[in-house]
């Protein structure tokens, strides 16, 4: 089926940032072609020079095989890498043996090829769960086509090459300064379904020529993933591959981060922040049929966990979501799913805000509700739903989509 | 707006038997009349001769006023009633102390006009979430007038009275013999959105003219729920105002039934049972905007309750009713929803059925995998999803709907 842009589409692709000592190749293998589709369907990075890398990945206890040797090789190599092959088209989850196959040729491919160790390779795939490939070299018998033609990459043809249901490239970029040093980040993101914290569920790498120690920037990378890629939701599902890698090629020449304690450190991690946080809420707002962009805030809550669990109820109630669809101020269904988290409230403190229009007060409707006023911050094509739990000071955000007519029929013809 | 009927509703409401010891009479308030409809929108039954009750409510955190109320007379009346009144039109929850004081007028008329306790009388409302009555004796004033009107109840007229969005009234009953006396159990419910376990969210009332401990019946009833109303999810949301109350009046004649030990009591609970499971599946079968009637069953899970949490997290996943409306036999959504609980399974031994048709095994796609088949059994209305995570032999079943247009429609025209 044609899908119909998001309302949130930027005009272009952004420009990004060049970011030292790596080079990328994008292609077309032909995953789509059966659907008589022609387009770029694989990617692939290469750094000269070992980069240090992080990441986080799906909790699914189904997760995919790529992810599954992602966890091995980081482990593994101890977050040094020199390849990234991702692809769209063909999950590789749930797929047994012939998985695991698949990933053993393109590994094999990438060492002959690149020459470079089997743990510093990374793999991502995505597409429709549990079709095995015919070819377990299907991959594997196309990085030398690639490896042939790396270069400086071409961001947003690698963005549009691990697309799916997406309707835009989501690209996200900056240069800051660190130590007095020109720094480079870059990412990019795909993902507008099957999204919902716990790896919120898509694939995004972030590159930047700064240098950084690897267990530094993978507690960095897990706390800046809580604030941003796991504050998302779309439809609460969880993919079987979700991942978020951060790869630091040091490019730059500076000397690397050692600790938190580098004065560099605030600033390094202000700009992955940003550049997750940007690409986190282009996925929100490519949300399969989303014509609304909500921010969910939750405040006075017994601690950030239960605000953020709260916060979730509200961002993935279908009741609430329909309601955003149709421009309903239904604040009630707002109360209903603060009920059902069962996390601590003081009922008779509880307020709720759409915008600055305040519609509980007191645990109930405010005094001086205006049904007009709340509905013309529902009729808005972005708006914040705030709520006061009245039990501490606990704060949570979370950024969500409405549910629409579009999404049932995106998810009805998905794999046809 | 105008709902269209579930294609699931029944061709009439079934023939009840006559429950003795009991008298009701359904009325309209008024509640719609400022939406130009003329209905019955509250009910009374009353209990000549107190009746045995018992009670489950919602386990939210923002139960409404009726709720709170209940559960304090279930207690302070050790399971006696005398009278029961429910309205739809307005759900009384998140009404702040006005929610309160509507009970108390409504309270204190049901014991000037029956002459009975206060801790005797139960009370329910359904409806939007957190609009105030203006009148706080709004239904008080209009006991005298049902109380007049008492009679043999006309059960379909009482289970209309409290439909909301339902298309259909809920009606189920069936007479057995406890004991060589016969014995009637009549029930009503309503509700079909906001449908989720942890009191499936609806108003459902049980009658019967056996006689039992009230202990007992609270321990059966609470069992009863877990297999029935606490196995249907239409939506994943839990109302404010659920409510399952059963009443034993005594009125077949037969001494009470004391213990689990009496020989009547596997009966008595086989009948409970049965209805409130045939009440509880067409709550899912008039889910909202529901086409699809669909039976989730887990095996060989660690335990019952984690097959449990496993059925929900497939019956309630979007992606996976979003497919179930297109007809899309799209199993590797299953996989992601079993991933996503993160209960123990055995991947290398996962496998899933679409009734008969196996669609994976062993980890992987089915080898001898049919898509024409699988999705010949996506076409039907009703069908089993069944899937056996290789652990342990734990095993629940839970009911649900798929997602369609018409959810979307009228979750976002509710309260217009």
């Amino acid at each position: 089926m044609k899908l119909t842009p998001s309302p949130f589409a930027p005009q272009s692709f952004p420009s990004l940032p060049e970011v030292k000592g790596l080079r990328a190749a994008a292609g077309s293998r032909g995953f789509y072609a059966r659907r008589g589709i022609v387009r770029d369907d694989v990617f692939l990075f290469a750094f000269p020079d070992a980069a240090t890398c992080a990441g986080v990945y799906t909790v699914s206890n189904t997760a995919s095989a790529d992810v599954r040797w992602c966890r091995q090789a980081l482990k593994a190599g101890g977050g040094k890498a020199r390849a990234l092959v991702a692809h769209s088209g063909n999950s590789n989850a749930f797929t047994g043996p012939k998985g695991v196959e698949k990933n053993e040729a393109t590994l094999a491919a990438l060492t002959t090829v690149l020459g470079v160790a089997k743990e510093a390779c990374f793999l991502a795939a995505t597409g429709v769960i549990g079709e095995p490939l015919q070819d377990p070299n299907f991959v594997g018998a196309f990085v030398p086509e690639l490896a042939a033609r790396l270069g400086p990459p071409d961001w947003e043809a690698c963005a549009r090459a691990f697309m799916t249901t997406d309707t835009f490239p989501k690209g996200s970029g900056r240069t800051v300064e660190l130590g007095g040093v020109s720094t480079a980040f870059a990412g990019i993101a795909k993902g507008s379904g099957m999204i919902m914290p716990n790896m919120a569920t898509m694939l995004s790498y972030v590159f930047t020529d700064a240098a950084i120690a690897p267990d530094l920037l993978q507690g960095l990378l897990e706390q800046v993933t809580n604030e941003t890629f796991n504050s998302i939701t779309v439809d609460g599902d969880t993919s079987t591959s979700d991942t978020l890698m951060v790869f630091a090629t040091g490019g730059a020449g500076a000397p690397p981060i050692m600790s938190r304690e580098d004065a560099r450190f605030p600033a390094f991690a202000a700009a992955l922040h940003a550049t997750c946080l940007d690409l986190a809420l282009q996925v929100v707002k490519d949300g399969e049929g989303a014509s609304k962009f909500v921010t969910v805030r939750v405040e006075g809550a017994a601690s950030q966990h239960s605000a953020k669990v709260v916060a979730c109820h509200i961002a993935n109630s279908p009741l609430i979501k329909t309601a955003m669809a149709a421009g309903d101020a239904n604040w009630g269904r707002v109360v209903m799913a603060v009920g059902k988290s069962l996390e601590p409230i003081v009922m008779d403190d509880l307020a709720i805000w759409f915008d600055d229009v305040q519609v509980a007060k007191g645990g109930a409707r405010a005094p001086d509700y205006d049904e007009a006023a709340a509905s013309a911050v529902f009729a808005k094509p972005e708006f914040t739903i705030r709520v006061h739990l009245g039990v501490e000071a606990g704060a949570a955000t979370v950024w969500t989509c409405d549910l629409t007519h579009g999404y049932v029929d995106i998810n009805g013809a998905y794999r046809t």
